[in-house]
């Protein structure tokens, strides 16, 4: 166990749970590492599909960054006002469920789950891709350093909350330290040269060509959809309350506040430095590709220590804003798994008081993404963003019904943010869905629709398993006389006369097998007589009968499975007890020594027999 | 079944048995692919090392070939008398064992069995490094092709013998022809040429520079050791006689003539044609590698169709030779494991009367052999040969001592044959050994140790398990009083209900298990009264014992098998047996939706438990 330990951290009683919580500083890099992370590539991912527009597309990422921020404000104050509403953990799948009835409430499961595979996958992708951009030598490794990372993310996160918060605190705070002082310092610049600075390392000059298209409207919602990526993440606090320190709706919602608030300082500091340097996205797939965040951070402060610390920062936060899929995703199985709708072995808490399950499963989902699409970024892009906005509006509409059926003082402002939030993200929803559907969209409308039929195919099978099993009624003694038992016998060893000693004290009616031709068997007649009826009848039982089974194709355990199913058909109600004895080695090296048919034997038997054939296995361990 | 069907064939009764006899025709193919295609690889193994002394050299190989007709010859008459005296088999396992002691005879089953390993390997190895050399463009794809081919002669292997033999005799029988063919073309056209015959195709002649090193006794010591590889799988018929149809003894003679006369042929043309065209060999680790074969029939009859038949003949039976080993290897493994020296599944016959399990460690070791040495040739050959030797000498030593012990007419002739054989085959050994050993017959011979004190090792282990477990006295009728009964309870269900009905019929003293928290275990306590422990009362049984098992760290399985063992050491002698109620799917697709504790319990506490610790499996089959 000390290799686990020393992985996963000593195992945690349930007693132990009260200190497994938070503050809000350790919120933020906790809850909120993906949605601040996104402003790395969501920004990007807008720019590139301005690249056809050359030098004078880069202007429109001002409105579309504002039509962000502005959408992003709205959902704070939705968001809000489920934190306070639903201290316990108000998550998109409880607060739908709850207030919209179980199918929205399963649409918006499978919705966020889809979003979390994809944070964990893209986090981590544009980590590397970010790595890789800035050291070509590693660009044939991306896969493998993207698995690299995942495991390691897995590891933290099976350590538990409290450490994991702490272990990302330091590159959060670094991330957005260096981040936000290069935009105070291209502001500044920009403002004391009244709008047009010179950049300390210019952005590449000859990588954008003139304008190849014209603007247009199709264009700019398609900008729009692949800049909501920056949003991705945002709900992560209303999921995770219960995980704060008291008062937790304070704590959790002081945390929602900062997390948007530097969000939205982020996304429109970026959008207004990018237009005042005339920074152009640059064509991943070409060489001389470079992020638009190291052309932005290069202009504004020159390629020196500062340069490559924001850099280095940019590519830890990256490949941990997984992280917040791996806080949120296990805890959303567990709430689903509760309400039967997955197994219940995600609501099994591990050594260290967290749901294990979920965590593997997330990991497992992330790599097959990775390793499906080689671990590229650009194209997971277009599967993103569809679950996160399905989630928020199924969310703002649950919280709709919420004030609906509980009116009370301000509830009809609070019935209004939550409507216009909801529509809002409907809409956006709608935006994403039109514009990214045939590159890509569709793969998660197809997932999404996968996971509910899923859902709902588990819950009716716990349905009907529960009917089946369910008993109210007291013992039904009954039935209660001995029954047939059933021993295979090879030859008259220790093990077999040990099998023969607990089949004696279970029936009378004991039929020994064996197996072999009928010479064998007509060897093992004679001695049986002297050895084992005779003393049997001396002691007033009722002599075992040995039965010769012949085996023409030299198979042992088919004979004997045959008799098994045979005697139950002939003996309806009657209960069979096969006797299986076993030679068990100490040593796993003796394993190949013996041959393993008991093994094979009680495997077919428990996979072939009835409910009334119970299977007993006599072991025989050897020192030897 | 119907896919095993069709990849291995319909399954064989053991009445079968009969049947699968073959002739001589037959036999050739079966046991003398590898003797025969040795003439391949061979000569070339000996070229390789006359490289260095240029153009001279290869006059060289002229009396190293002789020489090694000559041992041929010696081993022939050696073996025919050994196929004589032991028509049940006279493999150098059997004749060393029952002559010269059960040591001698182990050694010789763990170098003969390090032969047919190599043989396999270096068959296939051979053939597609022939097959790359004609094709340079699957270079990259040597290891893969490869492992392809040894896939589909354990196939055609697991199939049985007779098929085996006809899918075999064809690439034989034209390997054999057009080889022939060529050699006696080309001892034509260089006797009609007084001995200086032109190449229609010459072979390359830069290749070869000029001497670089003097000719030494100790270089010819290495050529013949190469040379001798050529010698490798005679052995086989003497091995197999007992699949010969009768007159088995004249069958496995007539075909022990055919190989070896045909082998002479081969070795003795090559040599002869070599000289006569001055073929030196080319390295194989520079570009422009052709084979010695390839070089012969070219410069004897030009690149035409004749060419590129013999060559692909060539292709196809090198790969095809490790069919020898695979006739071979299960047989012997069989009877060691006869003995008690091997792991008894080798005397098991498969559904098609062969002995599987031979098979199967026959195709992996070879697997890795190919693996560690990526599929190259060269890298195999220092290792070979020391088996086939050291097998050679123990088994005509063997013979020395079976005529000593069975005098008779023409003991003493036979005897002095074989002593020669012994003697011949001993001083080559030496030679090989010497010559060979810092470059890899190192490795054959510490494998050949291993695998010797692995098989005393197996044996003496089943020496002990044999004491432990045989009794000859009849049934002891003592301890027959009811055991503890064990009932791990979840909560009351049909399932549980199930379990509790069984357990009474076993023994008035039952403990069920409740693993959880205190306020879990007081729920169930009330309804256990009125559900169990009153009917029970009133049906006149003594009511089960509920216990409840505190868990703090969340685990089901420990206190469980931790209660088993402590009842157990508490009631010493008293048989304790187990319960254990068990839902199983009908589904495999179920598996996930449901707790796999009871398989996990099941096997700790057989892994954990002891002899009086019985394991009752009580089944639930779900029909959802």
């Amino acid at each position: 166990m000390s290799v686990a330990d020393l992985l996963l951290g000593k195992p945690l009683a349930t007693s132990d749970e009260r200190a497994e919580e938070i503050g809000a500083s350790a919120g933020i890099p906790i809850f909120g590492l993906d949605a601040l992370s996104s402003a790395a590539y969501g920004p990007e991912a807008a720019l590139t599909l301005l690249i056809p527009l050359g030098a004078a597309g880069v202007a429109y990422i001002v409105p579309v960054s504002a039509s962000i921020i502005a959408l992003l404000a709205i959902v704070y104050f939705s968001y809000r006002q489920t934190i306070a509403a639903y201290p316990g953990g108000g998550g998109s799948y409880t607060v739908a469920s709850e207030n919209l009835g179980a199918y929205p409430g399963l649409l918006a499961a499978a919705a966020l789950m889809i979003d979390y595979i994809l944070v964990a996958a893209v986090g981590i992708s544009a980590g590397v891709g970010a790595l890789v951009s800035a050291a070509p030598r590693l660009q044939p490794h991306t896969l493998a350093l993207c698995l690299g990372i995942l495991v390691l993310v897995t590891i933290v996160n099976l350590r538990g909350v409290r450490e994991a918060g702490v272990f990302f605190m330091i590159p959060t705070y670094a991330f957005l330290g260096s981040l936000l002082c290069a935009i105070i310092i291209g502001v500044t610049k920009t403002v004391l040269a009244s709008g047009h600075p010179v950049a300390v390392a210019a952005p590449p000059v000859n990588v954008a060509g003139p304008a190849t298209v014209a603007v247009s409207i199709w264009l700019l919602l398609q900008v729009f959809s692949n800049g909501c990526t920056a949003m991705t993440g945002v709900e992560a606090v209303s999921n995770g309350v219960k995980a704060f320190r008291e008062p937790t709706v304070r704590n959790a919602q002081r945390t929602l506040t900062v997390i948007i608030g530097l969000l939205a300082i982020l996304l429109a500091g970026i959008a207004y430095l990018v237009r005042a340097y005339g920074i152009q996205a640059t064509d991943p797939n070409l060489p001389g590709y470079q992020s638009v965040i190291s052309m932005l951070v290069a202009a504004v402060a020159g390629r020196g220590l500062f340069y490559y610390f924001t850099i280095g920062s940019v590519l830890v936060i990256l490949s941990l804003s997984a992280n917040t899929a791996f806080a949120d995703f296990p805890r959303l199985c567990r709430a689903v798994s509760h309400d039967g709708f997955l197994p219940h072995s995600f609501g099994f808490r591990g050594r260290r008081l967290v749901y294990s399950h979920g965590i593997y499963v997330l990991a497992v989902l992330a790599a097959i993404l990775l390793i499906v699409f080689r671990g590229v970024t650009d194209r997971l892009i277009p599967l993103f963003a569809i679950g996160a906005f399905l989630a928020f509006t199924l969310s703002q509409a649950g919280m709709v019904g919420h004030w609906r059926r509980n009116p009370g003082p301000g509830a009809g402002r609070s019935k209004f943010i939550n409507g216009l939030g909801a529509l809002t993200t409907g809409m956006t929803l709608v935006v994403v869905l039109v514009a990214k559907f045939t590159s890509g969209a569709w793969v998660s409308v197809l997932l999404i629709a996968g996971i509910m039929s899923t859902m709902l195919w588990v819950r009716r099978h716990y349905d009907r398993v529960a009917k089946e099993v369910d008993i109210s009624t007291p013992l039904q003694i009954e039935h209660l006389g001995p029954p047939i038992v059933i021993v295979p016998i090879e030859s008259w060893t220790s093990i077999s006369q040990r099998a023969m000693q607990f089949a004696l004290t279970l029936s009378p009616e004991i039929h020994a097998l064996h197996v072999g031709t009928e010479e064998e068997t007509t060897a093992l007649r004679d001695d049986w007589k002297q050895l084992v009826a005779e003393p049997v009848a001396k002691a007033g039982g009722v002599p075992p009968t040995l039965v010769n089974l012949v085996s023409p194709y030299r198979l042992i355990i088919k004979p004997i499975l045959d008799y098994v199913l045979e005697m139950e058909a002939k003996n309806p109600g009657r209960q069979i007890a096969v006797i299986v004895p076993e030679l068990v080695e100490r040593h796993w090296y003796h394993y190949p020594l013996h041959n393993q048919r008991a093994e094979l034997l009680k495997a077919l038997i428990l996979l072939r027999g009835s409910r009334n054939i119970v299977l007993i296995n006599v072991p025989w361990y050897i020192n030897a």
